[in-house]
């Protein structure tokens, strides 16, 4: 690719921020738009409406850019939780870390590069040079120059080593200082236990107050069963749906909606009266869901067990508890609204088979995104695609349009692709039996990751050049040389990626695209008011494997090709700008798992450093300058080795809470008269939201007593 | 190899046990050997010493056969605690895998394999019948035959799982049981804990009161600091050999043995009265070890924490007691008796260090040993002996030598190296920082298990025919078929390693050769009697894996050549009967881990059995029955879901003791009148022994009170 191809793409999508960011800031101030810009503020009540028109109101304007840079990091906390407050550190981490980069990389070693001559430069036409001659591919042969790289490597590393201990130190720190202001939250005094053995003499309920209250007396608080509620579950979500209808109905006044056929379409049976229709039906359902409380809500072997103290809890969850390993299995508690139902009622196997299923679905996936990956490989090489579309050929030769396939499109398709992979994840991640929302969106968060890392990197990089030698990715020697032949001739498409990609997404993520649509065609077609409001959750299963992967792109370019970090510092620059006013604003956490995200930043932070490392060796071989590459082998050693220091030093606090913060806590409560209050509270936190009091329907006759009288 | 070669080697090895059995029965009986042949009874006084002399006395008797399978495994137990209950399951259940394979192999898969005609087969002669004409690699290609094959490994597998299932389950609930009836013992109570961080205020025995007893004021009981002893280490046991000489030297009324020369190897120097020399040495050692106590017996960051309750102990042992997760380590306390103390004053970075050597040592130790492995390798052909030293072509040619050099040889120079092994195993897990006996004891069990592993079947495997294959070892979809190749070829050569190895190893173990001989010479020469007498402890880091071994052999190679079962068949009731005696009579146990070898085993078998399917999968692929290749692929699977069920199951119960075990234990313990005076022992029984009171020489100046006063 070609500079002046760059310079296009980079024009498109400049262009294309600009607009987006233009028209957000018009559209911002549209009271109409406020629950796309701001729904949680709606969903509040903070929002002041000022229906008045006025010219302000249609020309764009830069208070929000101010606004979203104000707020501190407590701010933060108190608006969007630990979570929230890390996943910004991310983003700064980030920005520093490219930001260093950059410095190092524009002043030392893209000059550097540019003046060697491994590829033929016609400087005549700047614009016509190729983005190669930036890279250190353009370094000469044995050239003495490269030691400089070397010694960049070396103090890249050094600087990124000591930014991670200083990140993972002060979350750590952060995470017990919000453990220590926390207020008595009931995850923290709870354990789910699963497993409970069947007994002849008692019901479930049962066994679990006995074996508890036998084993901790003076510690064991109260319980709480998990019981069968799926087809509950369903009843009561069609019953939610026929509520919304009927609220429509009320609400309209026209006779035509209110009257009108009901079965197959709509189109056959008689006009009736569709509220009374409704109404009938949502009776029915109450009716079936009372019965089927009665047939299906029996005991599922699992119950939430509730102990006076901290300690007490953490007691339960840390050491075996029965003889039999596989009965009475504890596990940490998720906080009541975290709780994702559906998989408590799934047996062993079928959420065995769950697994087995999403492990295959993920590896064919990763197989068959090589296709889009190929399609976008081939498309910026211009004479694959004459070959392959021999009519196109004409059309290729008008310089923009070739710019335009080369530079611009192959991003752009990746990235369509690309949009569909969170959905699923998040999708397969439900399926594997994960019983909080938090675990789920963990786990879809690994998955893209390493989705991403693979197929982006791994997979693009190695199809273009050396994919014939993917049998020989066994041997570990041959693994940096590999890497180092295949890597750096992919930076020209990174470049393209970052601004395609990276600048786009962020800022019509900021213009919210998909809701301001969906929004105006609900306006405009359904005229439907009785939709409940929701407020968004934010998509960390998304959002943080793509803000690391730039990172990641950031560190393993730095030395190959630094013409891609002012692309990046833009991008985190905006990223930052974005998330921010994002996170107060539009998104409302919707549970608070204390930054345990971190690690996995950490842990792919020190892989895409190894990963760099490994690259040097092999380009320092290639480029016949041999002690650098020996020299270079140490860099990763003790990488792992500070990685496996900062494991021991922060994980642990990440996993759970020392014991000597819980009886801290558990101390500074014993004067506290609310405790009283709050352990009544606790024996009903974690009750199944299907068996509350159910009251759509007007009737009186006992319907908002629960479904189910719990046994504990 | 042919037959009679085997022959030769089986007749010569069964010759040399027959000879030690008898030997050993008749020199059982001499009163001088008790301390080679039961120098556990002489320790614990329970030997009648008969002196008269008699004919019975010299002639062989097998008494002995009968009293060794007499004891019940009640009696074992008492004697030989739960370790030695576990040893000799180990040699039962190898016993009924080779007892259940030798039925299959010998009754439908060695007469299958004899009718093939791979092998061209000259029946006038049947001693020059080759062995290989026995194995699978007789059967003709393509045969119906190789589905009884396939049947067999079914049958197999599914009993080895059967049985793996039957004795995990058994002993840990042995393990259980044992828990329930022992009597409170001190490492139920104890942690040990490390990274005692430093105060300015405080010692650190002071921090360590403070912080425990604050966290839990109703179970913290007591604490035992660690010292800085290695110096005092050294000068006591200056002091023990100087004792000793004394003893000696007041024993013996010799004038010339009282007087002599002192200085350089006793040949310079005026004589003196050497009683009065080493009595003047031992006071200044004395002195020296009570001035070296003050100035260096400083406090090491660790200590011994002791509870009132198991529960306590676990609390601690679990759950991360202090905020930075570096400080404030718990672990498992060991037993008093097991503590191996060295490795307490070692800083982190020796330990560190040591670990490092460690593992390159063991590195390079591996690679080394293939020099004698391809030694003995090329001694199984003839041809590329008489290449090396042409001069012995004549001697060859003789059969007898001949035979004795491919069957008997190769095994017995192996044998010799391999006796190297264990005793480096065990010194350089006595390096890596381990605290208790035990754990170096597990540690070189498991480094010895699967070196040994790697070099005699692998390495030895392999380095044969396929040497030049090593660098594709890295394809997995390779790895049957290049196992399929090289390990059958090898049966023959394991044959003879099984009796030249096993054999006349278990024999010559219960003839105990090198105790006899040291005894002997000891006596002849020496004539020192001040010795102190040691009962030996049982050698598990050595013994377990070659009987685990031998096991690996048996499943590997009981449908590959089934010729090799009978032999193992009669190794394991040799071992059966040579271990149980010698528990009893000769071994004392130094410390009890409860059974903790079990997982050992457990993984091991597992192992061989997906080892044997991955031979299966590439014999039937080689023997062109594709469709039982592939059928033996869920094989593997099964075995390796069952393995992680097992885990699940079983394993947790070997890491620790469950809630519900240690709180009814606490309960049972709080009406036994003794627990008090259990408590008083408890505060100094983890008194480093350097620190107990010394005295040695018969001064009364106070040497008696302990050389530190503890601070606990």
């Amino acid at each position: 690719m070609i500079l002046s191809a760059l310079l296009t793409s980079v024009g498109i999508n400049f262009g294309l921020c600009l607009l987006y960011f233009t028209l957000y800031s018009i559209l911002r101030k549209q009271p109409g738009n406020a629950d796309v810009y701001a729904p949680r503020l709606v969903a509040e009540g903070k929002l002041e409406e000022r229906n008045n028109f006025n010219l302000v109101r249609l020309l764009p304007s830069t208070s929000w850019v101010k606004r979203a840079w104000q707020p501190s990091e407590e701010e933060l906390f108190i608006r969007a939780g630990l979570d929230g407050v890390v996943f910004i550190r991310l983003i700064l981490f980030s920005l520093k870390i490219v930001g260093f980069a950059a410095v190092l990389g524009l002043c030392a070693l893209l000059p550097l590069n540019y003046m060697g001559s491994q590829i033929v430069i016609d400087i005549s036409d700047f614009t016509n040079i190729s983005l190669e001659s930036f890279s250190i591919s353009n370094v000469n042969d044995g050239s003495k120059k490269l030691w400089v790289h070397f010694g960049a490597v070396y103090a890249f590393t050094a600087f990124v080593c000591y930014l991670l201990y200083i990140e993972y130190s002060d979350i750590s720190s952060k995470r017990l200082a919000y453990y220590y202001s926390s207020e008595p939250k009931p995850d923290q005094f709870t354990v789910l236990v699963r497993g409970i053995p069947k007994s002849s003499t008692d019901s479930l309920s049962g066994s679990v107050e006995k074996f508890f209250s036998e084993l901790y007396p003076s510690l064991y608080l109260s319980h709480y069963m998990v019981y069968h509620t799926t087809k509950i579950q369903k009843l009561i979500s069609d019953a939610e749906k026929v509520c919304r209808k009927i609220a429509f109905l009320k609400s309209t006044e026209k006779d035509s909606q209110r009257f009108g056929r009901v079965g197959f379409c709509g189109l056959f049976g008689a006009k009736v009266d569709l509220l009374e229709y409704y109404e009938k039906k949502l009776e029915d359902i109450e009716d079936n869901a009372k019965m089927q409380s009665l047939l299906t809500g029996k005991e599922v072997p699992a119950a939430f067990v509730s102990f006076k103290s901290r300690l007490g809890a953490a007691i339960a969850l840390q050491i075996q508890q029965g003889e039999k390993p596989t009965e009475w299995l504890t596990e940490r508690a998720p906080e009541p609204r975290d709780i994702y139902w559906p998989f408590f009622s799934a047996s062993f196997l079928s959420r065995w088979i769950g697994n087995v299923v999403v492990v295959v679905v993920c590896v064919v996936l990763t197989i068959l995104f090589l296709i889009p990956v190929f399609i976008v490989q081939s498309l910026t090489h211009l004479e694959q695609l004459e070959t392959w579309f021999p009519f196109l050929i004409n059309v290729l030769k008008i310089a923009f349009v070739s710019q335009v396939i080369t530079g611009y499109l192959p991003s752009l398709i990746l990235k369509m692709f690309l949009q569909l992979v969170p959905p699923v994840m998040i999708m397969l991640s439900s399926m594997q039996g994960y019983i909080a929302h938090s675990q789920i969106v963990k786990s879809a968060c690994n998955k893209m990751l390493w989705f991403t890392i693979w197929n982006i990197f791994f997979a693009n990089a190695i199809s273009g050049s050396v994919l014939y030698r993917v049998n020989m990715f066994f041997e570990p020697k041959e693994i940096p040389i590999i890497l180092a032949v295949a890597v750096p001739g992919q930076a020209t498409f990174f470049i393209t990626y970052v601004v395609t990609n990276g600048w786009t997404n962020t800022s019509s993520e900021l213009f919210r695209t998909m809701p301001l649509i969906s929004n105006f065609l609900k306006r405009i077609f359904l005229k439907e008011t009785g939709e409940i409001f929701e407020v968004p959750t934010f998509p960390y299963n998304s959002e943080i494997p793509s803000i690391l992967l730039f990172g990641l792109l950031g560190i393993t370019y730095f030395f190959l090709s630094p013409l891609i970090l002012p692309f990046l510092l833009v991008y985190y620059c905006m990223a930052y700008l974005v998330y921010r006013h994002q996170l107060l604003n539009v998104y409302s956490p919707k549970f608070e798992t204390g930054g345990t995200f971190w690690p996995i930043v950490h842990n792919s932070t020190i892989f895409s450093l190894v990963l760099m490392h490994m690259i040097a060796v092999g380009i320092f071989g290639l480029k016949k300058l041999p002690l650098a590459s020996s020299l270079t082998i140490p860099l990763p050693i003790i990488t792992l080795l500070f990685n496996s220091y900062c494991r021991n030093r922060f994980l642990p606090v990440f996993k759970g809470y020392p014991a000597e913060c819980m009886i801290k806590k558990d101390r500074s409560d014993e004067n506290n008269p609310a405790l009283t209050d709050f352990h009544e509270k606790l024996m009903t936190v974690y009750q199944d939201p299907a068996l509350k009091p159910i009251h759509f329907s007007g009737r009186t006759d006992g319907h908002n007593a629960p479904l189910l009288a719990s046994e504990a």
